[in-house]
């Protein structure tokens, strides 16, 4: 069987003959190999938490960009290919600038989350701004709009879901396990945090520190914690 | 026999010995792996009802949508790729949109769905809006014309059939012949919500909840019930 | 051989050794797996007859249209795969009413079936409006011009043939052997309907009723035969 | 060897190493599937005489053409697909209005001969008009110009001879051996139309009538001998 | 080491591991199974004499080209794909003709020959011009400039060689090799004509004649022998 | 497992069924087998170290340029193939000049290498700059901009990373234990120029000289090492 | 091993496994099948002398350029593909006279290197210069600028490198050992070019006369000596 499969699964847009997309699926996979990354809703606002692989003592932290600000009110968190997501990021900050020029108003955390959508769907068609494969990164896309706070998660197949709660990359199984447990929608913003930071500790296999974690919210504008204030977190844990 | 078939069913538009597309039917796997769902004809307008796969307890139900507004006389239910359909979804609601700018008039529920089936049709030809691979997805098309109520059936080879009730999806085959059952031309529209959630409820695999499946009617303006509604339904089972 | 003959088949536009184009042979294979389709020329007009395979009781008889109007004086039956007619038939509905506009009069039926056949034959070719594959469909083109009843057979590969009568689709082969025996040329329309039913009669498995047959003529005006007009040919039998 | 070969011979434009272009060959087969052509020059004129293959006496014998004007001094009979064959007469009929129209007077016969051959050579270049394949038909060009008579033959590989007499299609090697031995220049018009259907007569497996032949000379107009003007012929033989 | 060699050889335009090219050399083959012909650079003008192979008594033998004027200071004999050859040549009299129109003087002989071979370079590179493959065809070009009588000789790489006598196609080796032993400078055009038929009627299968040979000059002008010439110089030998 | 491997690593950009780009990869071997280079940030600025592999003595030592200037706050090192370097370099040359023109200020350190991973992130897209394949070059790029002295280090995957310190290329493993050890952030400039030049002369095979190392600082502006500063440097070892 | 390898090779500009690009290492292969060239760079300026495979008497010599002048202050020296080195030389030939053009002064050496290397690089790419395959050829580039004498050494990869002396094609290895014995920067001129020539003796199969080597100076224009003057330099040896 597992010779019958390599035959469908290199051609970037191609049916196997159980209906699958294996590219897809792969890149699917290269999430899997990503960083962990958290996102909950509350009422008070939406919190993203990430851990940050730092490879060597010489890397400057700060540099490990894995929560990214898209506008004032939508901020993501990501795990996978980083460069991917660089491209996804740069074209929903433009998506989201023309709206505002064009209409006056901040567009909408879903409206936002579909266009990054739209452009991962069509990989392999040779449009202009589409890749040649599907975009190896899920994302985690916490934003305010007239609707309140909103959660969105993406994968590379330009799916997506509005969630309370999510986790993806390497740890994702676990510590979605963990917040279906510990998740309710009466949680203020603090103790979202202490979640998601306690999950992200379980699954991190050395010592949480602001060194490799990031925590933002968006409540309901955009703000990464500065290192102090993700100590004061760590030290609720 | 197998393997020579799988040298025919990778290229995208090929025909095989016996004059088969084989990434069509692959396609139409993908649609057998999809949730169900089913659509009913009626006098008074038609019903469309949907299973919808809430995989975590985390994600907002609302946001697994299955059944999407084309045009106010106009909506659909899908089953198989998501992202797909949705492309399919936004092409049909342009077309509607225009045809109403041009002649002043709302476009009628079988050239809408011609309009899909048309690109569906020309995956693989290099256009702009079409797919380097068949769309994997099948629609039921409920709509309301000078003609009357009117219930479509699409699958990925651009091919279209007007139907008294359908389903499609996993659980198709039995909907199906439940379908023929209990069918006739004289259902009320109370009815058939009750025939096609009762026969979604017997391939589902879970209890039946307003936030696993949804419910829309199009009698003679689109309406996707509400929560409350949809209880009202499942109380009447 | 049957290992050599494959090395050639996939090329959608490659000559094999012997000078064969398999992916036209192929296509042509696609019609034998089609609903049978007839017709009949008499001094009177052109009689079409088709099969319609009704797979399910919930589907609309109707909306299998396997017999289409060109122009008012021109009319198809098809076999085959029915996506790939209906872009053959939009292409030469345009192409007819372009010619009445720039020549004020109607177009005649054999440059009607040539410019047809001029798309069919392009396939593989990158063009605009044809396919990567040869169009997997023939048709049975009647009509009537200046010069009279016409009625043309045309195949996958871009060929066209003038004919008396012709069957197409899977009952093909019996069907032209009744023709051959029962066709002349002093035909009355009325007798041609009643041959050209009795004939499709023998090739289909179940009973003739107007749900799974279709019946139209072009004398001179295309005119679809409404189920009561089909009833009244059944009774003939 | 053979199966050295098969690896060169599906490119449609790349050398064996012994030098060839298969695809070309291959497609010099397609013509030795075809019907027998044969042209005679005569100082009064060229003679074109073709079988047709009726399959089926349903077919209309006057809609098998395979000998067309290209313009008022030129015809061409031809062998091979027909459907590739009507591109290039179409092709060379355009070239010939043009000449007329930007010059005032005939295209030269070698010069249309050579219009065509152009095309021919470029099959697989992506050109507009060009093929992705070698057209896979032969050609008798028999025209009238400033230098009197002239008959052309060509292949698929664009290449071109003025010949006196020549055959082309599946009984071309018996006929060019009869043309061998009867022709020489002094021929008449009227025995050079004998010649032709002699010889005809021998290659075809069945009795030679006006339904199943075509005649056709330019002496210096070109014209389709009608049914009558064959039987005439006929009876001489 | 055979199925090394053919891994690297389909590709239109890739190297070996040897640093070669083997589609070029396989064109280079083309030409040995071309027809011999033969050119000597005199101080009176170029001489330029060519086999014509006369397949059938039927062709007409002023229409086997072999020998081709290019400007009226310049001409060239060929061995290979005629029909590449019609290319080039078409390609350097627009070449000339524009020269002449730019810069009102001919174009020389070696920047004549460097056009052609830049085309002939630029094969798979998709430009408008140039072909899909390696053009199959060796050129000798002769021709008189300021500079005096000129001979090259061009060959499918785009490479090309001033020579005093060269000989190209199946006969090449063998003639090359009485050229060496006859040639001198001081030789007079007659000279050079009595030589080029001597060696041309060595390595012919059959008798030399003025239907089976081709004589051409540049001296100081084109000029392609008539038949009576060429049976003069057939006396001499 | 191997031969699994080897199934998916050619596509220029396919993922594996492990989520991993195989192109990218071996794009980072390539580095593997390119010259040491080594960048320290200090408060001073940015200093950065190469390795000049000088095959002959017949070279010009100042012709191997492995450290180069992008503007005038702007430099850096690089190892891998040194082409596809000047490909990045130029590319950032003019992004910094455009960047100066439009907005009259130098463009930062960290938009420069994000440039510069733009360009190489779309590897395989067929956009006007970018590449059939991966970049196979890492790059140390040094800087000062309003934000003080800045180290990035970049991969052919498009990914940056900021850094105090690094090195890359065939002995980046050594050198940068060597760094951990010996870097903190109070060096000063004299400091990290002894320390990168001791650390390059342990993984060198040969002694070093002016003539096989370069070295050059960003403080805060650029400047290339004369020899006679280099040996400077080297007496202080 | 080598299968292996093998199926990483035929991609222009694909990376193997250890990050090589094949189909350059096999274009560099090509060039030690060429002739071999020799630069020496002096205070006086720079010799070029290259050996000319003359394989037939009836060539001209002078038509086998293997040294060909760029601009008045730079020539070049060439070893692999005559055709390929014509297209670089030509490309740098419109360079120089366009920064002549623009700047009204002459290119410097390096900036014509790096222009010809731009080219060089972009193989592959599809650009409408560039090659679909790396170019053949290695080039010594020979110039005097404002810098004084320079001498460039360029290969298929598109780097370049600055050279006091360099020996390229199949006998560059033996020649670069004799260089670097002989070679010192205080060489006349005079000096160089019986160096020069001398090496080229020891690495050519036959007798060195003015008919199979070429010498060229740059000092500080470009001059290719006449048969008498290498004659002069091979009386010297």
């Amino acid at each position: 069987m597992f010779l019958t499969r390599t035959e469908y699964d290199r051609g970037v847009n191609t049916f196997s003959p159980e209906g699958r997309l294996f590219q897809v699926e792969y890149a699917i996979e290269a999430i899997k190999l990503g960083s962990t990354a958290i996102g909950l809703k509350t009422k008070e606002g939406v919190v993203l938490a990430v851990e940050k692989r730092i490879t060597s003592p010489l890397l400057e932290p700060s540099s490990v960009e894995k929560i990214m600000e898209i506008d004032e009110h939508i901020g993501c968190a990501m795990s996978g290919l980083i460069a991917d997501a660089r491209t996804l990021v740069e074209h929903a900050r433009v998506e989201t600038q023309n709206h505002r020029f064009s209409y006056g108003e901040p567009m909408t955390v879903e409206s936002t989350t579909q266009a990054l959508c739209d452009l991962a769907l069509r990989f392999g068609e040779g449009d202009e701004e589409s890749m040649s494969r599907p975009f190896g990164v899920s994302l985690l896309i916490a934003g305010h709009d007239e609707n309140g706070p909103r959660l969105y998660y993406t994968d590379p197949s330009g799916t997506f879901w509005q969630c309370n709660a999510k986790a993806i990359g390497s740890g994702s199984e676990g510590a979605d396990s963990s917040l279906q447990e510990q998740y309710n929608k009466d949680l203020t913003l603090a103790e979202a945090e202490t979640i998601a930071l306690s999950i992200l500790k379980q699954v991190m296999e050395e010592k949480v520190t602001p060194n490799n974690v990031d925590i933002a919210k968006v409540a309901p504008i955009y703000h990464l914690y500065t290192p102090s204030e993700v100590e004061a977190v760590i030290a609720r844990l």
